[in-house]
């Protein structure tokens, strides 16, 4: 390595590095900026997003600082000692505004709000980004499995496949919270708390060279036994060894389960389950695992596959069929040279790329009568739905489908992280934080929660939201045409 | 955090604690295991891998040992006192054979061969597949993308999407090892000293809100200038703008380019062309990004796009349409408990899932007259296939399938990095494993690296090997009819 590796700082685009010189060079860097983080697509065609990534992003604004060993490389790089200097006394001093990690969040509505010195705000846009679209993306697949498992355990299986290690113990911890009840990963058990499962592998049996002494020994040396039926020959040899050490140890072990990892998992699992019900092992588990993921599990089950517990791995820890999120962090508000707030607008050729100006307050309309949620509206700063009677919900681009909800409880979804700089939050524990998620979850109605074709949640804009962003486009397009004219 | 997070030796699988437990119990845990890592399927249909992740697990290994945290999460998790006083004393000692970082790899080949006391080899297992896995991955997409690109730079632009942090940086990584230019991320540039790439983003226009007054301060502050011009409009806005300010800079500013990040791309690109020779622009060069990946790249230069550098995000560091590579980690031979080594074998209802035993040498066949290679040949340790005239090369799976290669140079691929915990190898520079990758695709046919469709290159097994394997085979076919007679 060139520098130590000792700071996140760093862990960031080079434009942000030299907009901040920009801006520093412009005596702009102060200006107060607010930026929103959304994601303007669902993943996986899911009818909802788990949030995750507030802890981890917690911890980087905490201790964010450039360290003199960043400060070397940028001054390899010929970046002047006035900036370095400056850089040298950046701390995050914003406020950042969240949902809390584990709410339900959907397509283009605010997860996070930072409002900050531009050039703080700006700098740390990319790791905020590369922390929430990782481990939001996980949380949501993990929440679609479980979802198709129903109240069976689910184990996250994946490091090996993981894409390097930070995602390995994050996306684990991201499946957990989102319902997934234990790991294989150690590190992540040691680090969060989360369960640790696992038993022995094929190398066992190949290392005694012999399926029976492999299972002895682990019985010898463990109370709860899983054994790898699969090395050799999985009816043939590896279920009934299992059955005959179970038989021998007798009250020494508790024969939990065995395990399929490979070949017919359908078939496997129910002559397995026979044969262990045949042996007396009625409550003995059959675990299977071997690149799973809902569409999977949905299948193995129509097929009457007698599965207990489900080891997912490579599908989850990797969100295989999706493996990015496309959250953004757009500029809603800036102050201008005046001192007054401006809000902004980015325009695209693609409607649903243009952004939402104005700093905006989240909430969610659950009807006080079911319990179930209306859909959520999302409101200027300014305007206060929760002390309405009757809330005007209309749809952001087919303005015409609306509703009008009377009875309801507005709930805001943001909660306050820093205030000016100073953590103000107090982290939830993670088991909290899985409650949390199931709570969510009984909030919604089951029509957003199927995994295939889900209805389309509503989320929508506040009159003088919408109102906001018409004004915002007309301003830019009168500019462009100024433009053109000059 | 439940514990600091002061060591890797914990980032494994439980069932490899599990089994270590069970082997130090059953005084196995020193027995000489020899382990390979490989992957049974080419990634991404390419013709070949580019192998990556190397280093990490020399650091990896190096530092491996359980600290006191570890030793407190594993006492708390319930391991013996015994237990726990031996893992505290565990190194790795064992030897390690590699490919180096960079050279190309195919399927069913060994990538790495780690021999060492049993216990040991098992429990380095997962980290070694979870990095290995991910850079080899990343470095093979990139290879693709810049194979289609040419000589055009291509840059790496994806942190925001990467799967956390690692990934952002080793990914980042590995796409420079396979040819790429330079990277956005800052981090990578000071810990690898890789050339970092960057300008400024739609924030900054929308900060000034007006692009001629961003183009400008960032003209006054930067020597080098590449204008994002799709903040509002790309044709009408955008370009005019950017020309604008270059105009009026003149020999102030080096205008080094315009940047797309929407739209249309090749129409863009072709209109943005036009308008930068008109004004005399003809040396500055059109940046493109937005969801690239080959098959786009491919597509767009078909239509005659005007695009000068790539930039590659998402569908790269996540390796979007694969993004996890199968490499495993399979037990080939063990010492008895008569202190000889015997070749072991794991067997599946799947034939390439089947391993292939004993210790290995890999070498890559390569013509002496043109200098291209005939494919790769396995041969057990002792063999020297290098001292032969006639190599008799056949197919691993259809035997008829065979050749006879004669005057060829055999090149051995894998190299001594530890020998019995000493590391031995100088871990060589970046720039020279990318050149060293260079070097490797010009012994490759063409027909191996075309993107699409590529022929299968051969990698063969010696006679040896091949007669080794089938009597594996046979011995625990024989051994599951025993179980079943039983």
């Amino acid at each position: 390595m060139n520098h130590t590796d000792d700071s996140l700082a760093l862990h960031t685009d080079k434009y942000q590095i030299n907009m901040t010189q920009a801006y520093w060079q412009d005596g702009m860097q102060n200006r107060q900026a607010v930026f929103e983080v959304y994601f303007r697509k669902l993943p996986f065609h899911n009818g909802f997003a788990v949030f995750a990534g507030l802890e981890r992003v917690i911890r980087y604004l905490h201790e964010f600082r450039f360290t003199e060993s960043d400060i070397d490389y940028l001054r390899e790089d010929g970046y002047s000692e006035e900036f370095l200097a400056y850089l040298r006394t950046l701390r995050f001093t914003g406020t950042l505004r969240s949902m809390k990690e584990g709410e339900l969040v959907f397509a283009n509505e605010p997860i996070m709000r930072i409002e900050a010195p531009l050039a703080e705000a700006q700098l740390v846009e990319t790791a905020i980004l590369n922390i929430v679209n990782y481990q939001t993306l996980i949380a949501t697949k993990a929440a679609r499995i479980k979802h198709v498992v129903g109240e069976e355990p689910c184990m996250e299986f994946g490091t090996r496949r993981a894409q390097e290690l930070d995602a390995a113990i994050w996306g684990t911890r991201a499946a957990y919270l989102a319902g997934f009840g234990a790991t294989s990963n150690v590190r992540a058990g040691k680090l969060f708390g989360i369960p640790v499962s696992g038993t022995h592998a094929h190398a066992m049996v190949q290392a005694y060279r012999d399926e029976y002494k492999a299972f002895a020994q682990y019985a010898e040396t463990h109370k709860d036994c899983v054994f790898l039926v699969d090395t050799y020959d999985t009816l043939k040899s590896g279920v009934p060894t299992a059955i005959q050490v179970a038989k021998e140890f007798g009250d020494r072990i508790r024969f939990r389960g065995i395990r399929l990892d490979s070949g017919d998992l359908a078939y496997l699992s129910k002559e397995a389950r026979r044969m262990l019900d045949a042996a007396g092992f009625t409550e003995t588990k059959i675990y299977a695992s071997n690149d799973l993921d809902e569409q999977t599990i949905i299948n193995l089950k129509a097929q009457g596959a007698q599965i207990d517990v489900w080891g997912i791995g490579t599908k989850l820890i990797t969100a295989y069929d999706q493996p990015a999120l496309g959250a953004v962090y757009k500029l809603i508000s800036i102050e201008d040279e005046n001192g007054t707030m401006a809000d902004t607008i980015k325009i695209s050729s693609n409607p649903e790329k243009i952004s939402t100006p104005g700093r905006k307050r989240v909430f969610r309309i659950v009807n006080k009568a079911s319990g179930k949620s209306e859909g959520d509206y999302i409101a200027l700063e300014h305007e206060e739905p929760q002390n309405e009677d009757h809330l005007h919900m209309f749809h952001p681009v087919h303005t015409y489908i609306a509703k009008f909800v009377s009875s309801f409880e507005a709930r805001e979804l943001h909660h306050t992280i820093f205030e000016d700089g100073s953590l103000v939050y107090p982290i939830p524990a993670l088991q909290e934080i899985r409650e949390f998620v199931q709570a969510n979850l009984q909030v919604l109605w089951e029509e957003y929660k199927r995994t295939l074709n889900p209805a389309e949640y509503p989320v929508n804009l506040s009159k003088a939201c919408w109102d906001n962003k018409m004004r915002l486009i007309e301003e830019v397009r009168q500019k462009v045409q100024q433009t053109m004219k000059a």
